[in-house]
């Protein structure tokens, strides 16, 4: 973790220093969000002529529904990532069950490819049998 | 959408109200979270000092803060959902490839079968003729 800095940011037009462990560069970012949260609010009709607390309140309340807005969809999120995992278990098993279907099937296939060559020497030998007797 | 309402809230002592499309429950979630905030705030030595627009500014920097650090998830989320499609992606196709190795196997099985059956069956006739030739 970075050590404690202080790092001035500009709000509302007004110096504030803060005192902590992020850095500069995120403070700033942090800064510039709410100034143009500020100036968003400042185009609105009527905004300025209410009392400075609403005008708090009315700023904290829309940064508020931000971060609720950005929860839910770490809600949705959650539910697609554990749709995924579950999908990826299923298709896993799917996988190995069709692996050990073609395993079996190889298996059966050389078996069956050793009685085929089984079968044809025999029939080799009976040709030889069935020619020689006629001779 | 639900229809334009009115809803009090109480937040930092005062009461407000918000005219919109949120339900009151949800405006009341969020008024409940930023008290929640501003009590933390008071339990902090030298907050309630500090001038009026100073705390309300260090109160919408931890809201902001919040809000931040939820995007930050969302983006870890987002990464991690693309990896996961990425991973279902493949093992999809490894799947049909496996299937199709799979009906491959199956298919030279039974053309080896076929073989197999032809064969038994020319070896009972070969045996027959054998038989036949030493009565």
């Amino acid at each position: 973790m970075a050590s404690k800095t202080d790092t001035e940011v500009i709000i509302g037009g007004k110096v504030f220093t803060l005192s902590g462990y992020e850095s500069e560069e995120y403070l700033q970012k942090v800064a510039s969000y709410i100034n143009n949260k500020i100036a968003e609010y400042n185009k609105i009709d009527g905004f300025k002529r209410q009392p400075v607390d609403t005008q708090n309140v009315l700023l904290q309340l829309n940064i508020a529904d931000d971060y609720f807005k950005a929860k839910k969809q770490i809600e949705i999120m959650e539910e697609q990532i554990s749709e995924k995992e579950k999908e990826l278990y299923d298709i896993k098993h799917e996988l190995i069950a069709t692996q050990m279907k073609f395993e079996n099937s190889e298996k059966n296939g050389k078996s069956l490819q050793t009685k085929l060559d089984e079968s044809s020497k025999k029939i080799i030998q009976l040709e030889a049998q069935v020619k020689g007797t006629k001779k």
